[in-house]
């Protein structure tokens, strides 16, 4: 070998080791990767979590398969206040198809929602929401109906923050999210939301690809349309992701238990439970609700995301608990 | 830096070349990715039709996110001759559970299996397979019955091939699987049978981790037994992933339409039909039991896995079809 090409495939080499350094190293943050999270407890008891779980040798160490990490939605990594998203989608999608329906100005619960909006939607009961889901969210095939989701939010505005409702993500949660992935978790979305309103800009907004959002769904039908296959969107509810159907739903979609949960109200009671129960070590965490200044603070007595008893028993059961007031530099994406 | 620091720092980065190369590179298989299929048109296309979505700026380059291969299981990844595997599974779970049910050797449809065996299931009406599906895979946690998936395979033998079940898997689809793999394709797994059946073991037999494994489920009920939260499985249908249920079943687990295919009965003429509908390439194939000798020959008239309608319309639908018996240089992983 002659001295030039010996140096030659040297300093090719030492390119190779650069790369190989970035490739099989811990992901490198420029700096602290939850940067929008002041120093606290609940920051310390989170890094301590994740670093005790990816220590090879340790005794908390976790294999990569079983790194499951499963995140409420609303209220969790995005806001769900003054109600939830998927509920303004409702009412505008009323408002949108009113002139197909000329009936529905003078048809209950149709009418409340033309002429009152977000208000008219509080004294609805369950099962006339449910006649609004079927009116709106169903009959297209599955396609049409992400095309629908992908275009309303392009054009939908949040009322005070006067922004698109994917910049009212919670920084500090996305930095969570980043955090546990580069540390070979497998990040899981579990709402009670319906699934293909979060899957076409899930994976755009929080990194989390189609098949690791869970959520709750209605029934398709399969059929021929001129020939050709489709699925249709049924008035008919499958499966409720909320509650008790939230350990079910991960499981059902992982085949694994989570070692971590991230909730904010009660309805992420039964996958707190759950997740934390499991052998092993375990992350339960509440996003408690607490700046009414640069957010919303509430818990006991709000329309949207209620919580008692999930924070009576956070405590006793180890799991933290955000103050989002003192946690969180930053509360919202177009923040940053 | 002195001459030796540099040569050890060379030599370091050399190692790390060719780490990275083998990083990068093309997964390398030492010959033939598909050593176990016969130099056919069969293979070809399926070997073109994986160059042409990988070919990056080709025109129909897929993009990895898009890349979904579905496989049914039974008959298309391990053989269902005599019968299903989950059907032999069944036979043996009620016989380990007739001591704790001496009323089942006087009534039916326990007494026909317990006497009978696979003859004894024959005759069976869905309505009786149920009610043996409830009696044998239902009332446990969700944990406990994986256990006892696991430890039957352990001790479970094929009664022609005398071989744990998990060797009566296909050499050519293996190396299919592997080979999609190696080409970015995620494969998941959507069958008929009992997803809970199938996670305990696919990713350690086929490569498939447990959120990629798609099939029939039965419902779970989230309760609290002796203060821990625990899943408990429910004797009543979930979700019945079979025939028009393969494309809702796929598409709800990936949240995406599959861009391959693969199938070997009419219960996957639906998954074929709604797959390769879509835009772009697509790829559907059909195994076609035709080796008597080496496995089974059977199509129009079996008990499992009967093919009439997909068989008739693959050459009009453009989806091939594997004649096993010439297409397949080996048959059984057990044989490779």
């Amino acid at each position: 070998m002659t001295t030039a090409r010996g140096l030659t495939s040297c300093s090719a080499s030492a390119t190779a080791a650069v790369l190989l350094t970035s490739l099989l190293s811990a992901p490198a943050f420029a700096d602290d990767p939850l940067a929008s999270w002041n120093e606290s407890p609940t920051k310390r008891a989170v890094v301590s979590f994740v670093e005790r779980v990816t220590k090879q040798g340790g005794p908390d160490f976790v294999p990569v398969a079983d790194r499951v990490a499963a995140f409420d939605n609303d209220g969790t990594l995005w806001s769900e206040q003054p109600t939830y998203v998927q509920a303004a989608f409702l009412i505008d999608r009323v408002k949108a198809l009113a002139a197909e329906h000329p009936d529905w100005k003078d048809k209950q619960p149709f009418k409340s929602v033309i002429e009152n909006g977000l208000e008219g939607t509080w004294t609805l009961s369950t099962h006339q929401v449910v006649e609004i889901v079927a009116a709106t969210h169903t009959g297209m095939d599955v396609d049409a109906f992400q095309r629908i989701v992908e275009d309303w939010l392009t054009t939908a505005e949040h009322p005070r923050f006067k922004k698109p409702y994917t910049e009212l993500v919670y920084q500090p949660m996305l930095e969570l999210l980043a955090y546990l992935r580069a540390n070979g978790f497998k990040t899981y979305i579990v709402s009670g939301g319906g699934v293909e309103f979060m899957r076409p800009w899930a994976e755009r907004v929080y990194g989390v690809p189609p098949e690791q959002v869970v959520g709750s769904s209605v029934k398709v039908r399969y059929e021929e349309r001129e020939g050709k296959p489709v699925l249709i969107r049924l008035p008919e509810v499958a499966f409720i992701d909320d509650r008790a159907g939230k350990p079910d739903g991960i499981y059902r979609a992982a085949g694994r238990r989570p070692i971590a949960a991230f909730g904010n109200s009660d309805g992420d009671y039964e996958l707190l439970r759950w997740t934390t129960a499991g052998p092993g070590p375990r992350l339960g965490l509440i996003v408690h609700h607490t700046d009414a200044d640069r957010e919303w603070a509430y818990d006991r007595n709000s329309h949207s995301g209620r919580l008692a008893k999930a924070l009576d028993e956070a405590p006793a059961r180890g799991w933290l608990v955000v103050d989002m007031k003192n946690d969180w530099k930053t509360v919202f994406r177009f923040q940053r």
